[in-house]
């Protein structure tokens, strides 16, 4: 794993602890490198006592000078980092998962254009596979290079993803209004990040030109307004979203309670899409952000107002798991050929 | 004041502590009556020390048959119970300001259809004045019963009628998603707010049909999807809202770097609405609730995106003062002429 | 299990679902019989999909007459409710494992004393086998009816107990300092318990007379002061705890920096005494509560301050888990012969 | 005022804006000099806005060379900065208040021995007036070097005074265990204060050799040991101490229920202390950090467990009120010759 002393790098080494088929050969870190895995996270200490972070550079190092070989890498790297990492070590590792955003858009004009500079490595871009299990399980499997699908895009693709799939939902003018707990910034050390900011506050940032708006807009096929919120939780991601319900969804609600109608048919149409997924639920009710603390669980819901004519959904998550590092373990498992659900099945925390 | 025992009336007995011209004369209750105010609320014992919650059914019998003589009488009661008192008493007091929606909305018809049930005093509607001085400032003057705004419509309405009189949205498909601390719900004892099922979380609530809808509606003159959430903060309403621009809105920033020139729009347009009002800021960037903590200052920020032709708005106060009390006050100040930020005076607390 | 709707119910079914050996044939609940498990906890949805809450005081009959068949019965009832059902059961039943504090005190006078009244079973109290394993792993072996250690009561005992053992503290006036997250005081609807009431809060309660104190005596054969506070946390404990070194302790630490020196002797003790422990950890400097978040584990803490001579220890744990449902998994793998940390491997959540 | 930006700093601003007779012709700031005040403090906006922080070492240059003329100066600078800044300033101004605690203690030998390197400027210490009104009222009039008493210290100072001073405990063996909110520690930027690491947290820190035990032990003239905690608040101090009877209290209350007659007198004599306070309250139960948040008020509590034989006392503030900022201005007032509750009346928030 490179990149371990992050949240994300963290949390898969607490995923990683009871994984039977996976062991955690080598945690590197760049900030971090000598200092006790334990001193940092003192929650690890249980499985780690003793261990240290090692120092990222030189196991990329012997990675691509095959003087290590690994069977997978988790790249948990700061966004922007994986980009010069992954053309390095790709040939000689079984299977990279990156964390980062770094791969996640194939199309390296619109990456300059939301992250306005140019990709380091575009020939990797259409080499990795998108880690978003519900979607691509299929390209998943034998995968070499994943690029694990991020928190907000998740949250917000599993509840709408459904919707514009069966026609129901039109592809313009979406709205996601979505707020993340305060992991999703990573370790950062940054004042907005402080107790004393985040606490009994709420605030919307990243207006308009949020640099997963694209990810959300390829995964759909639409175009999307996101306004991210940040929350204060340590973790959950809540999306609520806006969209316009097409011909073809108002002409199967005619007659009767409209809104009833057209919210069961909503209900059903992501029961129907997520029967078969472990970790994916459609509720009847709106879900919380702590339904999945903890856990690689994901739920969505949906509903129809006829009286402003606009469907909503709401989708919650655990960003550090379903959004991150869960969702990595889930993508390597498919990789590898292993059960989807090995080392990841647990029910959030509550309360 | 009646109703004194919930976070409203409490809220009330903080800030007339120290107002110049008002004296609180009978601190009165339901269910704690004959108990003491420091025991519920210890930080009210520094000014209420010894002091006791009186008997609400006694006070408003003896208002009522002339038996007490107050000036003014502010009801924080439960939504429903205001429009059995104000009959009673209206003729006795000076001044009644009411704090529950009870009286918000002046179309009998508009009530039962969102409440369910006919209101018992609907003669009195069309008496009342909507208490948001921003908007009824004029009427306040000398006004005999005043209907305060509640919390999120407060701040939903202060952050779109700038926008809406200035005709740059339209009045259909406005989207209203907002979030709120707990006690925005008073001091109900349901599961719901328990400490264990609000922190660490975040959800949706009252989707499609909560009852605020047709308030702000009325105030902005157009149709409003409005979604709240339940926010694990004590205090504090943020809106995001999202609207459509009009034709005029787009005719006027054509050329150069729209997204700029129309957030400057909207920016200036909220600027002059605002420009002399005591408790209302418009910024240059999103506020965060934590700006309006303890104060009566609302803050609103408005910014357009060209891409998806699309208005964001974000506004923030403190739902207990400029959402209730605070907003009770500067109308009953109004009301009896005395300067309008008399007892209000205050900035929000940081962190 | 019986009274699954609490917290440390619905706790048990998160740890039992995924638990190899054991398997929840049935979850009887008082308030909340005839809701679907889901709809109180979305967070079980994953796998309780359907089920629901049945009734307890049907449960209990059923397996008082022999209608219904069960190895195990887990009671996570309110404190004083136990001792009316264990006589009803105990004969039918493999394994009964309370969680409340009925039977946790072996002497029914002590009981009294500190209860108010009469234990209603008292016959039963001394067949009881307290569940604390890193004391008691002897006696739960083959147990049939197990008094599972509460949350302050492990986090203090595990602390304290080892230098209590080894002769380093005297066995008078120590002081127990400690804090537990709200769900420490389970579902309860009460208003001290609303979020509005503990956020951006902190207080002590129940000083001098808190009904564990004879428990934390009883585990140390000492006398203890014990005051708790209430902590805006939904999960954990810290225990901060002050005793008086012995001559004995004093007499090994002379010459040289007898601060080292005796913090040194204290986390030698408190290592080896937990060496072989699966869930309780020495650390090298005071754990936090947020250490042993979800899991079952324990972190304790010494060090030695010469210039007032005192012991300081601190403590950590989650009170859900090592203080309440945890420990009772552990405590029946014991009792059941299967290996101790059967479903309870796992690492605290960070953040 | 130099040191605007942190956040006794930014609360020193807060409460100026209202104070009659106090005007802030300069908030002058190390870090964030040339920044928009109402940038980094949005909640300052309606009465800083377009305000900026000027710069702190020209202020300092301004006012000792005669350039500029202030009648008062607040130091709301980081610990160790005052002593460098106070000889250069003191003979220019009429009053300088230090928030910092670099003039607290008058020993300079205490001082090295508790901070590990000397004083900067040790004949200015003897010139301070240390700013505890409660104990230090009368040096306060016309004080010109006010250096003001830090949070953990008032809290702890005001609930044990009464007791040592009235001969009701002994001098020896006070444990005080306190805990704060974050702001406590300003608005330093270090990992430890990020949200994700206090948000449900709860820890001890800074054992047995806390910079705050000399001043609690000089204010006392008693042997303290201070354990703090840092508490997942932004804001309050609560201070749970222990401490042993004196044979003349133990003589007070022979006979009945030593418990209560014990407590009583404790009471009694806390509220006797405290009778003409304006800011300090003696409670009947132990006060929470929530009864006085953002208020210059303080609550004290006191019982007698005689079990044990130890009195225990629970005390509250608002650290950055009446520990800090709130404080400054109470002497300031003093110092001044204006009434002491000029600007300060107020209450605390709840929720």
């Amino acid at each position: 794993m490179i990149g371990a002393s992050g949240y994300t790098g963290a949390e898969l080494l607490r995923i990683l602890a009871f994984h039977p088929e996976i062991e955690v050969v080598s945690s590197a870190a760049a900030s971090h490198a000598g200092q006790r895995i334990a001193e940092l996270y003192p929650s690890l200490l249980p499985r780690y006592e003793g261990e240290i972070f090692s120092n990222a550079e030189s196991i990329i190092d012997d990675i691509s000078t095959g003087a290590k070989n690994v069977d997978i890498a988790f790249l948990a790297l700061p966004h922007g980092t994986s980009q010069s990492v992954v053309p390095r070590i790709l040939d000689k590792v079984g299977l990279v998962v990156d964390l980062s955003a770094d791969f996640r858009l194939s199309d390296p004009k619109v990456y300059r254009e939301w992250y306005g500079h140019d990709h380091i490595a575009p020939q990797f871009l259409e080499k990795a596979v998108y880690g978003l299990p519900e979607l691509t399980r299929e390209e998943l499997k034998g995968a070499r290079l994943v690029a694990a699908a991020g928190c907000y895009v998740t949250c917000s693709t599993l509840a709408l993803h459904p919707l514009v799939a069966a026609g129901l939902i039109e592809r313009e003018s979406i709205i996601v209004d979505a707020a993340s707990g305060v992991s999703g910034a990573g370790r950062s050390l940054k004042s907005n990040y402080l107790f004393t900011e985040v606490e009994e506050n709420f605030s919307a940032y990243g207006l308009k030109y949020h640099r997963h708006t694209p990810e959300i807009e390829r995964n759909l096929g639409a175009q999307v307004l996101f306004t991210p919120h940040l929350l204060p939780v340590n973790r959950g991601i809540l999306a609520t979203t806006y969209s316009r319900p097409t011909e073809y969804f108002r002409d199967q609600i005619i007659g009767g309670d409209v809104d009833k109608l057209g919210s069961e048919l909503i209900l059903a149409e992501m029961t129907r899409a997520y029967a078969s997924e472990p970790f994916v639920f459609a509720t009847e009710s709106p879900p919380s952000v702590k339904a999945t603390l903890g856990s690689n669980n994901a739920m969505v819901y949906g509903t129809y107002d006829s009286r402003t004519k606009t469907v909503v959904t709401v989708s919650a998550l655990d960003n550090l798991v379903k959004g991150a590092s869960g969702q990595a373990v889930q993508c390597a498992n498919i990789a590898l050929g292993l059960p989807e659900t090995t080392g990841l099945a647990s029910l959030g925390l509550h309360p």
